[in-house]
């Protein structure tokens, strides 16, 4: 069978012919990367920023340490399976855990509408606190802003993180080596699509959960069994492919996907046959894959497996040998397509 | 003469008896503080976050790092003497520069409304790498994200910061003794006041620039002289006054200042007189006071002195012998006043 090719049916947009941001700038797909390459990252040229990992690795008195920030403006604020204030904890401790670090320490910053139910900030600050908590860091800085009726929504949270990096590892995309597998926690497109059901008022038929959930401890367990991960990445804003679109450019390598091994919720599914939506794009926030060598899939699966937010654990992919910067996927009568960003997102505000 | 006492004129008021967020909980003075310390802190309870330093110093990997946030809603977002993106960067290296710490890395965390003009966006973020630059610090790690139009009010901008500490002082409220010198880097007002005129379009007679600036170059050299500094502070929202009043507080120590030792730029008087504000609450955004031994205030002043962001320091007051917590000032004529926390802020949105 020959190699897929890329075959570029539109030439990227430069940024400059935006002359407004869009819904879509903020959506995680071609976009964004484009305002961040173009507008961003081109200023901000340093070597740390670049590698645009969920967490920059930086030295800081001799230690190595995790430094990453999230402005989480998910609307609604409260969703079944959780509210801003759980996400904004649980987001930014995964991204702490997919540079291999442990987590240590939470800023958060408010910014709140004038009028906002003190009420609904006090449960939000609970629910942040009680995630922070069991995830054993500290939330030990903050600020407060207030902002006049109108122009916000409600509240807005960024919480940043330092976490320290105790593993010898170098976890990061470039890292992803021919003959490694792609492991996945879970199943996927809980988060987007209840939110999006609470969102719109969706009447389900079953009720359909946020998976939204601290996965350090589970990432904790995997490095502490000695397993040599390459890559991980939680698959947040454009789902399952937008991450393995990315590591798979940065790396140069072709990732090849199994289809059958996707598990996707049948509430997830129907939703999505519905709405035309691809589950594969749809965000979580408590699921994430690891790249590590096949052949310790085995053990890994048998971490995750033994874990509350790993049961649902498989492989669901492999790096193949061709240096082509890919990502395609086998469907269950085998044929392959080429997987590649979306635009925009399919749905605003999940995060 | 007999000792100040303070008389509790009004019992502060319980956050329970505001069912909904005022603009005044967003002000820096007493609201704020109520806010966070009975909806936050009663959350967050740990020794660091309770400090309610400008950086939380915490221990990571054996190193001792200072660790802050700031979100940044300031309008207009383009002003004479700066926009949001100088101040948030310089903001945040001036709050970790509070701690003693070197600034080394800074997150940024965009919020967007849809519709901002990107050109807006590339000037801001060339004023953030420039200023970046210009400290030797590094935006390591960022978010963006995009809300719809009427959410939010062009752009908010998080950053956060990690710094090393370098010294071995311990800078906080709680170290300042009686027989310490106030000594501040220059006059007072201007940020707030360049606000209130360029969004209110004010034609001032003399134009008047926000002072908005990172000291933390200037705070190196005070370190780099052996100074023994007890506490650091700068003057943002809520201004010198609100400032000294949480030292006196922490300390449980009486701050007298001199009115005569402040100096106001004329047209930040003449606004203030004409409007009934009080310069001694106008937020700053390149100001701080240092509290030292009076043996070394010489030698602060002659470093202070020779460096650009310094020509204008003064002693403007004195730690003296009562632990009562609070913060008085002289006047020209030799009566002296209590100085409080407001309840909200003289102008909202200024940082």
């Amino acid at each position: 069978m020959s190699e897929p090719q890329k075959i570029e049916l539109a030439c990227p947009v430069p940024i400059g012919q935006y002359e407004k941001i869009v819904m879509a700038h903020g959506g995680g797909g071609r976009l964004m990367q484009q305002l961040i390459d173009q507008v961003m990252l081109k200023e901000f040229d340093n070597s740390v920023a670049s590698e645009k990992n969920d967490s920059a690795v930086v030295m800081a008195n001799n230690a190595r340490l995790a430094f990453t920030t999230d402005s989480y403006v998910v609307n609604p604020l409260f969703f079944p399976g959780g509210d801003i204030g759980k996400m904004a904890v649980c987001g930014t401790l995964n991204d702490l855990a997919m540079s291999g670090a442990r987590p240590l320490y939470l800023s958060c910053g408010f910014i709140i509408e004038e009028g906002f139910a003190i009420e609904s900030l006090q449960t939000i600050v609970q629910s942040m606190s009680q995630q922070a908590k069991a995830a054993g860091v500290e939330i030990v800085t903050g600020d407060t802003k207030v902002v006049e009726k109108g122009k916000g929504d409600g509240i807005y949270i960024n919480t940043s993180g330092i976490g320290c990096l105790e593993t010898p590892l170098q976890i990061s995309p470039s890292m992803i080596q021919q003959g490694d597998v792609v492991i996945i926690n879970g199943d996927i497109g809980r988060h987007g699509i209840a939110i999006m059901a609470a969102r719109e008022n969706f009447k389900l038929e079953q009720p359909l959960e946020s998976d939204c959930a601290d996965v350090s401890g589970l990432v904790k367990l995997l490095l502490d069994a000695g397993l040599e991960i390459h890559c991980m990445r939680d698959l947040t804003r454009g789902g399952l492919v937008t991450a393995l679109v990315e590591i798979s450019a940065t790396a140069n390598k072709h990732i090849m996907l199994q289809e059958a091994a996707l598990a996707v919720p049948d509430t997830v599914r129907s939703v999505c046959e519905l709405l035309g939506l691809d589950p594969c794009y749809v965000a979580n926030e408590g699921r994430f894959i690891s790249v590590l060598p096949a052949e310790q899939a085995e053990q890994a699966l048998a971490v995750m497996h033994a874990h509350p937010l790993g049961k649902g654990a498989a492989i669901i992919g492999t790096v193949e040998a061709a240096n082509n910067g890919l990502v395609t996927m086998k469907n269950k009568i085998g044929t392959t397509r080429i997987l590649e960003l979306l635009s925009g997102s399919q749905l605003p505000r999940i995060c």
